[in-house]
């Protein structure tokens, strides 16, 4: 059954919550996930909304543009609408490691994912033999310091022409440059493979065993301009000991680094991830 | 400020959260929290909302009553209705062991706590002295098989004068007789020192070093008349390994015995914890 | 640099901590790993001991029997000595579930598994694929009730000829009968998807859920011919919340089930898990 | 049955494990204890050992003397010996929050710690009541920016008059001078209030929250003069959502703060820390 998602923040004043299901439940939508959420601090309300269209007086296109007129502009509300029937596109871009991508493509081939990846995009040659075994094509952007900027805007038309939603760094190891982020706010999503903010930056592994950390983490975020700063969506972390050399800790994170990285890509394909002010609501 | 919280479930309809938040706004209540889940399979709607009371036109000792009346018979609701200024009174039975107890009363004594303990009780006098140090009366009733009925009718005489509200088994080493449980059902909480359902009964550490497992629990649920069956509020592990002696487990877990145990009790005190068919319903 | 491994276990005594190492010492080995353990309720004791094997005085092929003759025969031991130059063998065991399956290749592929898997065997056609694209040779052993001992039959003659030292099953759907069982002692690997002891034999998510448990789990054991009873190598566990369906558990426990199944199987590789008495020694 | 433990390291070269557990053999000792651990990148060996006395040749008096001239010399080792029959003498600084000291009182009263704590330490008298209650001496030193040096004298003529061995900082809100610091190098323990490296410094959790981390955290170490920059004993941590304020950051943090606390003190006080340039080897 197809149903909307609406994601919505606005100040935080009573009545909202009545107001919004309200206006779906006299429209005839039957309303089957709410999960609202207010910041105390910053005073903003914050909710996920979910209902069956089957019903729903109002034509499916129309939703957003009533939904503006007779609350978001009375609550000064930021929202989206969704539709489950509406697949997000996600590109992958990966380097030369495989672990993420394997645990991403064998999801995505399994049907656990709603998404469509219609491309795999790399700096490398390395994982072209992994893309065509689950059939995605595999376009090659030898970036350097000095073709950057025109690899970058040849990738930005060909994720135009492919019309992409947003892109998962599978271990990518270039750095995205400021304008490619700001043409995917909050749409691309990145694995660091430490604790974040604990070693930001490059070789996190060799810092952590460095400094003697008894437990190593893996951090899934949203990438901003700053690096390793952006709102955090997925974190989870492995206990290490001092037996665990720098080649085990590599070793010991990439099962983190995957499992972080498909539980936040699956969180955004859910339309379930609201980021307000550099962080992140998950809705469960 | 005053809150009123209400936990409910009904069968599941459309409307209902529209109604159950029309109710509050419209007699001035301001919502501060609302969490709402569906079980699918039972179609069974349920429901945790609270709200200030400062400017809400019914008075406190009357929603119950207006509540039942306009929405409760409509949908075939059952509910409760909780006043933030309003106590939960709890009492402790303890054995002989320490760490729960410790636990529980310094973070009692710490204020963490909105609840009362206005008393202590044992079937040995090993923990007097705990009790003491933190100023709460401790009554000893040494049950036997021959006069556990007697006993048992003793201390509900004395949990009824001290007006308990709920029973916390912290280690309690007896079996509570299905008179008392029934008397209490879903407000006696127990600690097991096994992950459950593994390892039900006596000597859980001896079964799970038996067994070799590599992970060990401990589990937190309301009292019901089958033997460590009855619904789960809270569970948590420890990972081992073959080193651990019997003695180890048994210290391991004593750390997951009290820090589960206390979090269960905290659920409690909040009203998060909603019971429905010997499952938890645990609002966040 | 090759390297020589022993596990041994016998009667705990004094003095062969001392014994052993001296006998690699004077013959010119240097020791690079050494853990031990006693059982002390049993009074067994166990070690595991890795040796540099580039100047040792004994041929690696006389290491076998000149330790019999020295050691296990006055200790009353029983030992096996492995070589870090021969890499095991392994057979995949697969129905029609793909997540510990592409888990486990992309491991192998990445080159992160000291091991051979000369060939994949299913009771179903559908990880045909899978495999073809990994370069590793498909068998099909349609077996029903009854050609169940014919088909086995078949099987173990292709192990055989594949020299197969053990098997993985990858939530293989078929119970191994317990002749092809006793073939391959403590040389099996399952993964059972739930939190053993608790829900053994089929539908643990199910049962998981109908008993309202707040952390599920995923165990890998080896297999003998009592169901799920057998030594247990590595568990894991995932909280989760009265929200999620048994789809969702399901989903959940996968990722639990392709991690533990493949730490198990890495540490089988690796020759540190030693088995005794249904428990296991796992060495780190 | 009295035991010898010996805690060493020295760089690492053939043969160290032999010579060791053959002086003690030869000698008539019961080695019950051995781990050992090679750093490959720094090429030092470590080595905990423990073996009863019963019916050892050299006195225990003698040992440390003997083991210098056989084998720490020849060697270069760094060593120490403990008796099993020797407690450790601990002594706690407390400022004004009372979980972590409650949860290390409750576990010495029970026996879980083979250890005498014969003071504690304060600059504010609001734990005063709670030492009493374990029969504990309590010191209020009152430390101000001016008297700070003159308050630290006091300290530590306290301290030596005790015979303390070591100190735990158990939420202790003054930073110790470097001197005192100096004086009981790796033998004053502290807990930090969040998932070291990450969050140094002071409001720990306010900056968490600030960052949106989706898990919390707390770590021991050894206080050294640079600030949250010790070798670490032990980490643990705890999941959070969006949902969770400051306020129950710091709530939840508690729990994490003492459990990890009270393990790191046992790992001390057992004799299972050994520390080599600012990390540390734990043994188990």
């Amino acid at each position: 059954m197809k149903k909307a998602q609406i994601l919505l923040h606005c100040p935080d004043q009573p009545g909202i919550i009545t107001q919004v299901t309200n206006f779906i439940t006299v429209n005839k939508g039957n309303i089957v996930y709410l999960d609202q959420y207010v910041d105390n601090e910053e005073k903003i309300f914050f909710m996920r909304l979910e209902w069956e269209l089957d019903n729903f007086l109002i034509p499916a296109d129309k939703i957003a543009e009533y939904f503006d007129t007779l609350y978001a502009k009375k609550y000064n509300m930021t929202f989206r609408v969704y539709f489950s029937d509406v697949k997000p596109r996600m590109a992958i871009f990966v380097s030369k490691m495989s672990h993420c991508l394997y645990d991403m493509l064998s999801r995505y081939t399994a049907g656990e994912w709603c998404a469509d990846i219609p491309l795999i995009i790399s700096n490398h040659p390395d994982m072209g033999d992994v893309a065509k075994s689950f059939g995605i094509p595999y376009y090659i952007f030898p970036i350097t310091k000095d073709n950057k900027t025109e690899m970058e805007a040849k990738e930005m038309a060909l994720l135009k022409e492919n019309n992409i939603d947003f892109i998962v760094l599978a271990r990518y190891m270039q750095v995205i440059s400021e304008n490619m982020i700001e043409s995917y706010p909050n749409r691309i999503i990145n694995i660091h493979h430490s604790f974040l903010p604990a070693f930001i930056g490059a070789k996190p592994y060799q810092a952590a065993y460095q400094r003697g950390v008894k437990i190593i983490g893996a951090t899934s975020h949203y990438v901003t301009t700053e690096l390793d700063a952006g709102p955090i969506i997925e974190q989870d972390v492995e206990r290490i000991t001092h037996k665990d050399s720098v080649n085990e800790l590599v070793r010991k994170g990439r099962d983190l680094e995957k499992i972080v990285l498909s539980r936040a890509v699956r969180k955004h394909i859910e339309h379930k991830v609201l980021v307000y002010r550099n962080k992140t609501i998950i809705f469960n």
